[in-house]
């Protein structure tokens, strides 16, 4: 069995995304029908090695996220329930999907999968998940999904899975595959039994009536997201004892052979280097941005009133749209973040926007993806949430203090950018801003927070090394500028040596994005 | 200023909970109105110590609970506000409350709240919250709620408040007075300004037209509520600059005052005692259960199947009428708890249960009541979690550790009641169960985990450290039983020397709880 899985996995795993599977799916024959005595001669070693995995699973850490897929009527639910009844329940969590809750209605489709993502040390096993969602859906209606969307969910699919892959965790896709003399099978099996009759619903004999036309939309799905790391494996499902079997061994294989990768991986150290510039016209972007503005307080009061009034009437706009807003602010230390902040947040209901400072995760959000973090306080409809620093922390500090790897930190542009284009398509108007001063202005603050005494917890050692690493962190914010400035979500550049000129840009700029947003 | 709001305080803090306030609430008049020029006067100095309160909080560190209430046009909003601009708003959170989500109404009441908690260092701020709700309640109501169902329900949050005082959070709670007149030109001032016209709402003319019916409710129930740790201070709201900067300045000053009874407190070493039994009755019950009990292997399986069955029937039953299940393991270390889950386990299916284990609270938890971490895994309607271990940790490891002091875990017994008591009234089926064996046995499982090797992850130097604690922690366990033995959350004590024998006693208790709670 593990030799036959090892033999497919690898042929699979040669083959790159979207291509379709080369050979046909194995067709289900007698001779894979397991005796209940030799099913039963196979488990005591079996759950052993299982309790084994959970133990060690605790040890390695990483994450196993186990997505069991298949047709109607395949057993989903039974493998799942004997598999969890192998394994120990206290580190397993599995997730059904049903309806979606108003709560995670609100926020862009991933967000409810994200939010039961399994933390380090644990197995999360998803029953179906989108793949159910999809066919479901390609199922309901009568004139499937155009090509585009349906493409488009695949890709937004396929690049979650591969995050989360490249972020270590381990996951293992399964496709429960049932024939369409099997299907017509078991429906009859399950009417037959009044215990069960109630699982042959409506909607399972439609997806029985049109099996062939679901089998090439299901192809199509298992091709456009087999991919490295995220490798479908197809099992038969015609005989339950083989089928539960075949996807405990599975695990066990995956497993071991990602603990041995995974292994590897720890033992090569990250080292920061000297960063070099990956695209230098963002630095030069930055280093052109005028910083000597002047402004008077009398006609920055004037202006301030004026446009917190208009941003008042946009975010209010906003809410009555349902259009939740989400703001970024990135800017060196003493740039002024949090007085910027304050101002902008004095023109919305205190009711109705949060405030994320974001300084060392918990050891929560350390045990998931670094996005993890960022994921859980996506604002409800019509609500604001405003990041005090944020993702971009991966490409900055992360970056330079080494605690990511090169490859990691380089991915994560894509990760990010992908990150917000899910809020945008869900209607989030996203506004990111980074607050620029000069050197020297930063030296002046520093010296001032350290010679006022109210002012003193703002500034510690912490601070003065970073600013030695002035030049380093100019190129990963030029980097930043460079490669995570989309259309959807544009950097807004922010000359900061001027307080009073930096506070109020912030308000205008807000202002009119929204505003534009909606328009 | 603040020398009224101290007198003031002191009175009330002398007051029994239920006493009603013994003086009439202070009429607006019109020496409260502050000049636009002394109120500006004063902000600076209140700004700096109002920053100033949140540095000091974050290295308290506690937490903040600032609850506004008042009548409908008393600038509860407005009030908020202006406080949220004068701190840092990357401390605060403010919750406004309306109308509960799907996922909130699946669980008790309180849930909502709980998930809201400001965390060890913060700020939350309760827009209204429970009193907003009670009396709107009451408002919309031709015949008023049953004195009863209120009282109850009054009942209900003095208890919450109380237990968050004290658990050393600051509770703060405002009620902004508007006279009948003052309200009147309220609403008037509001309609007259089309920019506030929408707020004078038909509600907010119909709370007018019974203003005095309500102000009798509002005047019972913050007298039912006002309580030491918890007190209700009175802030006139006639005139808004007035309002804004006693409400400032009543934080300061509790804050002040908290402040220095939490330094006062931290300075008591908790130091555990040699325990001695608050309720012998419960150490007597524990010590009289037999534990000598018989059953083959045969018997067992066939029992076995039957009980499966018919609870899984009963957990189905009970998903139908949307009942959820609390399942608590509590037992000594060996006493087969994960064994007894396992089997519980595979009669539900893996989609609708979730096993917690608990061990060492996450940093997040520890930043919260002792509670917290177990109200944010109180399961959604139909669902089922099994808590192995669970709060009564509190009386008993940390207890015995000293990881409490005395008066907190004294305290926890009545908490943990009502707690379960929220539980069982929103119909949720709380199973509890005891997990008893000999210390002999207990030895025999240790050896034997030592002894085999895929079992040696099961047992640590702690164990064994425990285990000379024996006595010590049968007295806790007595306790326990005999404190928190209730009708609608009953203890029930399984001999489970004999594994076997344990795990059918748990499956027959647990399918007939399910069963007698649905008939």
């Amino acid at each position: 069995m593990l030799s036959s899985h090892a033999a497919r996995k690898t042929r699979l795993d040669t083959l790159r995304p979207r291509r379709h599977f080369s050979k046909p799916m194995a067709k289900a024959t007698d001779d894979t029908r397991l005796s209940k005595k030799a099913y039963e001669a196979c488990l005591p070693a079996l759950r052993e090695q299982l309790v084994q995995l959970q133990v060690q699973l605790q040890a390695a850490p990483f994450k196993i996220l186990l997505i069991v897929a298949g047709e109607e009527g395949c057993g989903r639910g039974e493998t799942i329930n004997t598999l969890s009844g192998w394994l120990d329940p206290r580190g397993v969590e599995t997730f059904a999907f049903r309806e979606p809750t108003d709560e995670e209605r609100e926020r862009p489709l991933m967000w409810r999968y994200w939010r039961c993502l399994p933390a380090e040390g644990r197995l999360g096993i998803f029953a179906g998940s989108w793949y159910t969602e999809t066919l479901r859906e390609q199922a309901a209606v009568r004139a499937p999904k155009t090509t585009t969307r349906l493409d488009h969910e695949l890709a937004r699919i396929r690049h979650f899975e591969k995050l989360l892959a490249d972020n270590g965790t381990l996951v293992v896709k399964v496709w429960l595959h049932l024939s369409k003399a099997d299907q017509r099978r078991r429906l009859k099996e399950l009417a037959a039994d009044p215990d069960t009759a109630w699982r042959a619903t409506e909607e399972a004999r439609h997806h029985h009536r049109i099996y062939d036309r679901l089998a090439r939309t299901a192809e199509k799905i298992r091709a456009a997201t087999h991919q490295p790391g995220a490798p479908w494996t197809i099992i038969n499902a015609s005989d339950s004892r083989t089928r539960n079997l075949s996807v405990a061994r599975l695990l066990l294989h995956r497993f071991a052979a990602h603990q041995k990768r995974e292994a590897a991986k720890a033992s090569a150290p990250a080292r920061p280097k000297a960063p070099k510039s990956l695209k230098p016209a963002g630095l030069q972007r930055l280093l052109a941005l005028p910083l000597d503005q002047k402004l008077s307080a009398d006609a920055y009061e004037e202006k301030r009133e004026k446009w917190l009034g208009r941003l008042n009437r946009a975010v209010r706009a906003a809410q009555a749209k349902k259009r939740s807003i989400v703001f970024v602010f990135e800017g060196w230390d003493a740039a002024g973040k949090g007085g910027a902040i304050r101002r902008l947040t004095s023109a919305i209901d205190a009711r109705d926007y949060r405030v994320i400072p974001i300084a060392k995760p918990t050891d929560e959000e350390k045990a998931h993806h670094y996005l993890w973090r960022f994921w859980r306080h996506v604002p409800r409809a019509g609500l604001v949430t405003l990041y005090d620093r944020s993702w971009y922390g991966r490409v900055l500090v992360e970056r330079l203090e080494g605690f990511c790897t090169e490859p990691e930190w380089k991915r994560a542009y894509a990760e990010m950018n992908d990150f917000e284009e899910q809020l945008t398509e869900h209607g989030i108007i996203v506004i990111k801003f980074w607050m620029h001063v000069s050197r020297d202005e930063q030296l002046k603050r520093f010296r001032e927070r350290e010679e006022t005494a109210y002012k003193q917890h703002k500034i510690n050692a912490e601070d003065w090394r970073n600013r030695r690493k002035w030049h380093a962190y100019e190129i990963a914010v030029g980097d930043m500028l460079a490669l995570t400035d989309t259309p959807c979500a544009p950097w807004h550049l922010i000359p900061a040596n001027n307080k009073r000129h930096a506070r109020l840009q912030i308000l205008r700029t807000a202002t009119k994005s929204i505003e534009d947003a909606l328009a």
